[in-house]
């Protein structure tokens, strides 16, 4: 059994900080980039960059929506054109930056509500997976584990990487539940590595109604910017590994 | 005798237009393309790539300060990091923008007040310097014809391209003459074609208070953005070539 | 009978000019004045001030989405307290700029996208009428004449005005066609002011099935951003005046 | 003896927090509320003027240049035009909030390179003041103590307070030294307060090199972004009381 472990970084920007990236950075393999839109700027992706080289995490694209306000995490109904060209204009920024490090992109996760709406809208994640395409066809795309739309990804000629959320509620129908929602982010240690290793084991995860749902895994995201993230993912890595899964990035 | 001849491009915003792109095109033969900061959005910048590519003309990023609302010509004092990281960031997205649609950057050209202060702060010059060289050692940076730091620009390993302009007034000591003074901008296709060839069989320009400059240009840039900019830009390249001169881009 | 003739101006941006306001401005009653958020900035927001005031005509504030790259026009999925407060700063900026011009603000129409949901959703609709009602509960909201949601707004104490589009096309729902669609937008001076005087003759307006709609209107928008706008406003309000129809604001 | 405490607030954006606003308004008597330019959204505004009104705190506009990025701490060469017309915007937002939440206000400081830049030139000192007297002239502007533009901005017919700050280092000339040298901003309560009582009993100031400087000052700055700003501030309260300074608002 193996997985890869993800996370979004580099969500800083300017005088305002979010997350603690150097502390997360020795617990995953798959580091999530902000590439300005949402979040990010040219010298925080600089920085994010160096560090996810020097500790030997692969580098992702982490595009969305043009609202720094609503951090991406507000839908904008854009064209799939204008999807496209931002997703793409997003995707370049950050791989000359890793270029000019002497790093390369290695995969792209769309972020927050354009993350959401690449899931549940099949013309949203062909959107995504041509601006991936044409900038490089052996880019991995990261989506949301049993989302119809991974298929159409895979189609597009993309190599798909499908996400489980250890510390996340699911709703009955395999969507992520609603950030507004009380228990929708987990917090307690025990419960993310039970919800993570079920997921690898068993294939499976507990909805918010208690049913069980099937659930296959290439990588498991882990939320950087909530207190004390560091040290949940230090200990479900930990635990991870003490249960003999292999962690390490999906191209491995 | 031979010369380049560029124009700033792509600097139009969602549903603000300014230039007229297409027209433009067949009379250059260096497009340099505005990265999102000062002017350009995605898809035009790829509407834009597109064009040059189609016209056979060569494809140079065009980066600004970030400031939509100035149109890049408002000053603005940025770290040398801060400059280096920004034009890094928009030389990579069009570069991105230029690989999906099967082209390739060629060289790169500061715009408005960066470019200014390029050509009379070694810092502001290196700093772009360095995003260039960092991003693509083989690319071409386009500066002020006789300005200083075009040396420090070349001692970092890049080529670069002497510009100067032939629409526009040159103060005594070889600075552009404000846009805010009278007569900065020429209009005239009989007067711009004269101080082109004077340029380009001379090597000179005459200032404002009448004394004549040494002058060594690569390229020549038309702007794009005035009235009757095409017109001026088609008369001026038929006027050339009636003269005799050939114009290449500067990489021929 | 009587109408009020309204555009939405200030629309430019920088450098980026769009509208001809001063044109349009003899053939209106009411100005809706763009924010700094979808269009618009200080400068440009002051010099329309200053030619609504001069030309005798109303003020209104033009709230809409933060998003200039498109116009405003794409819907966002703001909860209903992010809607009132971005409205609240824009009216209030729009407000202060009049007062230090002697000038006062008279009406809100909300641009674009938060028109379109705020005629269809009472959720932003309300979100729009308090932050008008608690800058000043004397102000007039303008929105889609026969939407559900203008009792809301009435309900809350604030006075209506009902608001036709002779130059654009009605689903047969009552929304308006959307832009994309071939038809959306009416160009033929005498189509544009027969429709109008069937409003206010016949309280009707034709769908695009064909279908006749009850149309009760307090207002009438002509469209200042496509080419021949003030001609096309010249002529309908000297159509509507040759008819016998009071053009006056809605307060008159 | 008697001063005012001014602490910049509501400077969070979005997702991004920055300082413990709360923590800071029993301290204070006067704060400036950033407007949504350098930072600042209209939600965050609307939450502090909650918060200031409820806490008895004068309500300031704290305008700054529109670099959310660079926290408008970056200089920007507008015009004296594009200064008024911007700050005259950003007031009036704040303004408007002040009024929908039952409260005015009260004065008006300059952030950041804006401060600077207005201490230094006479003619940005005096687009701000233009600013604040075409909305209100009965607005109370806060500027450098010491500064020659002070003048300018209370011969435009405006009340002035002259402002110190406690905690950070002056350089010889009276300007404050550069955040980026070392010992620029002092956060050792005990020299706080000190230099908080030199200024208010001696009217005096210790520069960098070691030389007095006179200094009559209205308001003391209190920076709130630092760790332990609040714990700093309330021991600058305390012992200010304890020396027998009565901390009032300015206009009391």
């Amino acid at each position: 059994v193996r997985i890869d472990l993800n996370a979004d970084l580099g969500e800083s920007f300017g005088a305002y900080s979010i997350g603690d990236d150097a502390a997360l950075m020795p617990s995953i393999t798959s580091a999530n980039i902000a590439c300005g839109a949402h979040a990010g700027d040219p010298t925080v992706m600089r920085r994010t960059v160096q560090l996810a080289r020097d500790s030997g995490v692969e580098i992702g694209a982490h595009p969305g929506f043009p609202d720094l306000a609503g951090f991406g995490r507000r839908a904008m109904m854009l064209s799939p054109t204008e999807i496209e060209d931002l997703v793409l204009y997003q995707l370049a920024a950050l791989a000359g930056i890793a270029r000019a490090e002497g790093a390369a992109v290695h995969h792209l996760k769309a972020h927050g509500a354009l993350y959401t709406m690449a899931a549940a809208d099949v013309s949203v994640a062909t959107a995504v997976a041509r601006a991936a395409h044409g900038f490089d066809p052996s880019l991995i795309v990261f989506g949301l584990a049993g989302s119809p739309t991974l298929t159409a990804v895979r189609d597009s000629g993309l190599r798909v990487a499908a996400e489980g959320f250890a510390d996340r509620a699911y709703a009955p129908d395999g969507a992520l539940a609603s950030r507004q929602l009380p228990g929708a982010v987990l917090t307690d240690p025990a419960q993310v590595l039970e919800r993570a290793l079920r997921m690898l084991e068993h294939r499976q995860v507990v909805a918010t109604d208690g049913s069980v749902l099937p659930l296959e895994v290439d990588t498991i995201c882990i939320h950087g910017d909530t207190p004390g993230a560091a040290a949940l993912a230090s200990s479900l890595r930990a635990g991870l590994e003490r249960a003999g899964v292999q962690v390490r990035p999906v191209s491995a």
